[in-house]
């Protein structure tokens, strides 16, 4: 198995002519390839899935990330989910043989590349955190772009790269390294954006929730209703079933149907596995055993 | 992509010094890959699947059945699945970028090989056979291995490749093409065969279930349990939690507990995808939106 980088970079747009530019800058990148893109208007956000080599990675979220930071003024951005800058999470993770370790080397790398290319501050989270404190990204981003130029002076709140000041439309960046993870989100039938909030309370790690869950609710006005937005950190732990059955059960103590839902980005095939595997009492299924997995390996191992 | 076939053929015997040789056969065929293999004792059979290119499965598929054939008596054999003979069928199965034309193509070469190098009769199934009839596995095995002699005289029973006459200790070969169909076994907490009948019937096309599904009961004694064993022909038309949930509804009646299921042989992604989908109703959620095939198809599309 070859080493495969995944990088999930989250901008600060939801403006198609500012999506356009962004993409085509990973896509210009010889060993990038973009898997997937997601934007909508009520986060005001662009999430970006692409794959690449060691060296590549680095290149395609370097000149995506100057291309951000030409384009968005975060001066003028609103949007529901929080944020510290245009370029506001840059998180590297392994796939096929890369390790952890790889990642953090790689997110250092592209850190420090940004902060002296474009003159942001850049905050180190996750596995390649340089405090316990700042493996979590909330605590990094508290206060938002708002309170940015205040909250940075403090000295434990110093950047791990580049000037101890927000960049003034690009805010501040953070990149870091962590295994993958699912972002599940889940519409509710109700725009009452208060109900949203309750049942994204009874899932939230930091509020008592599952231990590897952080959840938020938003409203989307133009369908009438809200959404709970899920990151599960670690989906093997804490299936995906067991998520939505909670909302479930949260939501019908208002009377409140579960609408639909939607992986934010891609999904891991363990997900899908484990899902099955509850609902239909399925024995001893594993990745190796999906047929299109199955093929895969036995080619590989020909090579 | 590159065409990929795939070769799930059925042998009669749960005897592991029988099924070694067998595998073993396979193995040593350059550019074949045996996936996975089951048996058990109450089927009295052994399911492989092996993938190859055109040749080698062929090959592969030639050498398994010689052994096959050379250390199976079918006068000794019992078991509670349908059997016409010692490899009772050989299905090929398009992969990639083969389609079904070419394993009709391969169901040919191998039914004639097979017949000149072992004398055993072999009819043609699936989308390889000769008349509309014999497109259905169970019409060309019925009355099983038991009544082949006296079947295989009569005008439309003709085998397709070989002598008019059952080999006295393999009896006959089914092989064809098909495209790729789930396997799937829904265990019942019940010993009582009639009820698993009942519900087997409720499921089987022929007797007004699903179209694309049969359906058989089989008892486990050893587990006090029984079975209900379904091919899938079309699982994008008949998604496997529909079939699950039939089961379930009809097991109810009885006060039958659904208590486990597994997959017989290798699992699509695609039923994976719609089992996950109806739970969670998870909308749009393609087989490239699944993190491992997207890369694999960004890393193919990079070479």
């Amino acid at each position: 198995m070859i080493k495969v980088i995944e990088c999930v970079p989250n901008f600060s747009t939801s403006d198609p002519q500012v999506v356009k530019p962004i993409l085509d800058e990973i896509e210009r990148t010889a060993d990038a390839h973009v898997l997937d893109h997601t934007y909508d208007d009520y986060y005001n956000r662009l999430v970006v899935t692409f794959v690449g080599n060691e060296q590549s990675i680095i290149q395609a979220a370097l000149h995506s990330a100057a291309k951000a930071i030409e384009l968005i003024d975060m001066n003028k951005h609103t949007g529901q989910h929080p944020r510290l800058g245009a370029v506001d999470v840059v998180p590297f993770i392994p796939l096929g043989s890369a390790s952890i370790r790889d990642c953090v080397e790689i997110a250092r790398k592209f850190g420090e590349s940004l902060a002296n290319q474009s003159h942001v501050p850049v905050y180190l989270y996750g596995a390649a955190a340089t405090r316990p404190e700042r493996s979590d990204l909330d605590w990094i981003r508290k206060g938002e772009f708002e309170a940015l130029s205040e909250m940075i002076t403090k000295p434990d709140r110093n950047p791990d790269f580049g000037p101890s000041k927000a960049h003034p439309t690009a805010g501040a960046t953070v990149t870091g390294a962590r295994p993958v993870m699912a972002g599940f989100n889940i519409n509710l039938g109700t725009s009452d954006l208060k109900i949203a909030k309750k049942i994204a309370q009874a899932l939230h790690a930091k509020k008592g929730g599952f231990a590897t869950v952080k959840a938020m609710a938003a409203a989307i006005p133009e369908r009438k209703i809200t959404q709970i937005g899920t990151s599960i950190t670690d989906f093997r732990k804490t299936p995906l079933y067991r998520v939505f059955e909670l909302i479930k059960l949260e939501a019908e103590r208002y009377s409140v149907p579960v609408i639909s839902s939607e992986f934010c980005g891609l999904a891991p095939l363990k997900s899908l596995i484990d899902i099955a595997s509850h609902y239909l009492k399925i024995d001893n299924l594993t990745e190796d055993r999906v047929i299109e997995i199955a093929v895969q390996e036995a080619m590989e191992k020909a090579e």
